[in-house]
């Protein structure tokens, strides 16, 4: 029976949706602007990519996907932050998101800031009160906390973006900068992703090491399609077309050029791939959605 | 033998400022303008008052200052990104404080907003790594953790902000008004210090339940002797007096009057050395800080 990627993607999608609302949306009296524009942009949509991921991790490894979910989603708040502080004036100054205006735009930038503020600090609040609910080992919650700060801090994606913004505009950058940026600023919080699900699912030091070697590809792989998809059209997060040469932004694509890109993010597929043999059946969602984004053209 | 409150409060301090050093400066190479503009901030001197009412909190219970001071430097490190994130123009456009230029004027707008999103997420980080380190058991890590996400979060210090913001410019603004917002603003963190210092050392509910008396009653005086101080001239944020009042803000003292403000942070005061009774001398550090700060005029 052929496995169906699609409908895994949509059912996962939402399962972490509907467990982000219970997380967001505030019980009693009106919601005030700022939990509006919170919950504005958590549920704007989006893939889902990292805590889909996260959650087809701990299945990989034969665990529980209910004990990985709410780390899952307060995966996808720190996204959504850092996608906030990301577009404001002072940063990419950018108007579109995911297809819709950017939170800025909407609720100004003073709200903007501490909507990302907020989620980035409730995320932590998240995997300290619900990872404790769903039975998950005190010392494991404090090393997926020390993963994911490590990952998001200034260790991690936020020295990627200072790097981005350092990077802009730049004539001479190479391959290797671009992709040392990438792997800061993308691929950290998806190797988190990837290996806190394991983690979570009771995964031995064998199966952590394969799995962030996948992790790495992937997030490469991810990012060097997007930055495609962003010259070709048709970009999945909704900015229009070109917006990266039009901020001076240094692309995979731009600096190897196209055809040289798309090769190496089909290689870092099948590396992917690859690295899953030993996994079973049971990494075949892992396998799928590695092959999924490699040919995704939106 | 009379306690010696400025030396107690410079020696801690030191404490403090030294271990934020060493948790700030990286090893390799020179800076980046990122962790220039993060140290910056943290180093740019302050009293400190978070971490020290946490460590003379643990004194309070007989615990071990040690274990407390990695969480007490991360207590500081949030502190400080707040103060960068307010500073910022589309929030309180302050081009001062602590005597000195805020960060955005220094480091630009983009980096001031990295920075603060850097030492907020690597507070995190802290406490989940050095708590481990110093033997703080997991179980009680993921508590704190819980606690200072949630005084620091969306239903916390930003729910503060937020309300401070919307207070700004507005007539009619009630004490009830400004207290509520004080109490999350800036109250929040304070009690979490010295609750997580208090939890750290041991504490039982009871002694939990009366310090909570005293942080409550310390941080709203504190806040208004601020605001006093704001008016009066003097104020020991650096910012020059009168700033409050410049930006339309509802501060205590304007709303209350003057000489009821001052009222008020006596009775506080009062409140908070009275509810130490029962700790004996292990809490005459607590009860000489919350007299000290009553009496400040800088």
């Amino acid at each position: 029976m052929k496995f169906d990627i699609e409908n895994y993607l949509s059912t996962k999608k939402l399962l972490v949706e509907q467990k982000l609302q219970s997380l967001l949306i505030p019980g009693e009296d009106s919601p005030t602007k700022l939990e509006e524009s919170i919950c504005y942009s958590v549920l704007a949509g989006g893939k889902r990519l990292r805590p889909i991921l996260m959650l087809a991790s701990t299945e990989a490894v034969g665990g529980d996907i209910c004990k990985a979910l709410p780390v899952a989603c307060a995966l996808e708040m720190i996204h959504t932050y850092s996608l906030i502080h990301d577009d404001l004036p002072s940063m990419d100054d950018d108007d579109l998101r995911r297809g819709v205006p950017t939170n800025h735009t909407v609720y100004g930038e003073a709200t903007a800031i501490l909507a990302g503020d907020s989620l980035l600090t409730d995320a932590f609040y998240v995997i300290a009160n619900e990872g404790n609910s769903c039975g998950i080992p005190p010392g494991l919650i404090t090393e997926i906390i020390s993963d994911i700060s490590a990952a998001s801090g200034s260790r991690g994606m936020i020295k990627g973006q200072a790097i981005d913004l350092e990077l802009q505009g730049k004539n001479k950058v190479t391959i290797d900068q671009v992709e040392a940026m990438h792997s800061l600023k993308t691929g950290a919080l998806i190797e988190t992703a990837v290996l806190s699900g394991a983690k979570i699912g009771g995964a031995n030091r064998g199966q952590l090491s394969k799995l962030q070697t996948y992790a790495n590809a992937v997030g490469l792989a991810f990012q060097i399609i997007d930055d495609v998809l962003d010259i070709e059209g048709g970009g999945e997060i909704g900015k229009s077309p070109g917006a990266d040469a039009r901020n001076g932004k240094s692309t995979y694509p731009e600096v190897a050029g196209l055809e040289q890109a798309k090769l190496k993010a089909a290689e870092l597929t099948e590396q992917a791939v690859n690295v899953l043999q030993d996994f079973g059946d049971n990494a075949l969602p892992l396998k799928e959605i590695a092959l999924y984004l490699g040919a995704r053209n939106h």
